[in-house]
């Protein structure tokens, strides 16, 4: 009898937990929920779905954690417009990805980078641009190496603002410390790469007098050396 | 004294999740956790918290829902390496997304479309051009209209393949029914827009003979109704 626990499989308390979180998922889909719809109380769904109300609450734990339900008073559980990148933002730790995971972000960065030419050229102002240029003025008149992260960060986030797409800059930005981290890694192993022969400088040089045609080209020479290590 | 529960602010139990869940997280960046770690036991987590054994449960069953620790036999809980994407596609879903959030979508999966040339320039074989090529021949013989998701899906799916970036395309992928979702409610309020100049075919003999950036042109052209939407 003491064998018993080894020949039949634990039903465990997690697989309890991913299982009531997928049927409230199906639940909620199949009934159309739409962001403020009240959910069952705890106890009915407990009932409903024949566990214990413990298991109920891991999984609404759960999806109030990807921002899908949120607590209101005298209301009780409702449907909320979730956060798509709040989760994402918490699994993003250079320590814990994989290789492949990692030099897959780096590679996402850079796509991201080449793809924001038309959103920039649908929506800069003139007050984009003087924000551009002061902040090139601050990495000349700092007299410091051409590349440093803080300058990076400064300019290529003032670009994801301009795109005027909230969840882009968020992305990219949640990108940099992993795409830092590779880099560093990279640099260590193989020696400081060359810099791009197009500066932030040029880049805003093209902002003013070219087109998003133009500008992608710029944006290509500037990340020449990052692309040169994807061919290695 | 009945109108204490008023005056005074309940703790929520899902607040002390949100607390244990964040203390965790302190700690295994603090104590340099990698993969294959194994964390303390619930209880003893409990204790040094000084919370329930129910709290620290859920506050685990969200790491696990991310990806980042699972149940081993015999070592109990150990770090894992998150899988980034999971949880992202737990809340693409089009009816629970704010009106903003659809947009920028719609915009990333555009941006993400121009951005992936250098990446398939860098790794096209000669058998891709030939899968690419076979698609493009079915959407022919089919005699459909210009414009089908399927074969959308199809083209577009395979040129994400040819990136060799698995985050990449999992992305992508996940932003296809979103981008849809969007595009239906677009025709439906302004009417079936154009279709871009260049076509599958065309962009598939743009592989075969011209550069990145000749891809990146006709890309744009063949994306161009759904940059001038953006414009609207």
């Amino acid at each position: 009898m003491s064998d018993l626990k080894n020949d039949i499989q634990r039903l465990e308390a997690s697989t309890m937990t991913d299982m009531v979180e997928s049927r409230l998922r199906e639940y909620l889909k199949r009934k159309s929920f739409v962001p403020g719809d009240a959910l069952p109380k705890e106890q009915e769904l407990a009932d409903a779905l024949g566990v214990s109300r413990n298991v109920v609450r891991e999984a609404l734990s759960r999806l109030r954690m990807l921002g899908m339900i949120e607590s209101r008073k005298k209301r009780g559980m409702v449907l909320t417009q979730p956060d798509i990148l709040g989760s994402l933002e918490r699994v993003l730790d250079p320590l814990i990805l994989g290789k492949n995971t990692l030099r897959d972000i780096f590679e996402l960065r850079l796509v991201l980078e080449m793809g924001l030419a038309d959103l920039i050229y649908l929506r800069k102002t003139s007050e984009d641009i003087a924000a551009l240029e002061s902040i090139v003025a601050q990495e000349v008149n700092k007299q410091q190496k051409p590349f440093r992260v803080e300058h990076e960060i400064a300019f290529h986030g003032k670009l994801y603002q301009m795109t005027g797409n909230d969840t882009y800059m968020r992305f990219q930005k949640m990108l940099l410390p992993v795409f830092e981290y590779v880099l560093d890694y990279e640099i260590q192993v193989n020696g400081q790469a060359e810099v791009g022969k197009v500066t932030h400088h040029d880049l805003v040089e093209i902002l003013r007098t070219g087109d998003a045609e133009d500008f992608r080209r710029g944006m290509k020479a500037h990340l020449k050396p990052h692309f040169d290590r994807l061919k290695a």
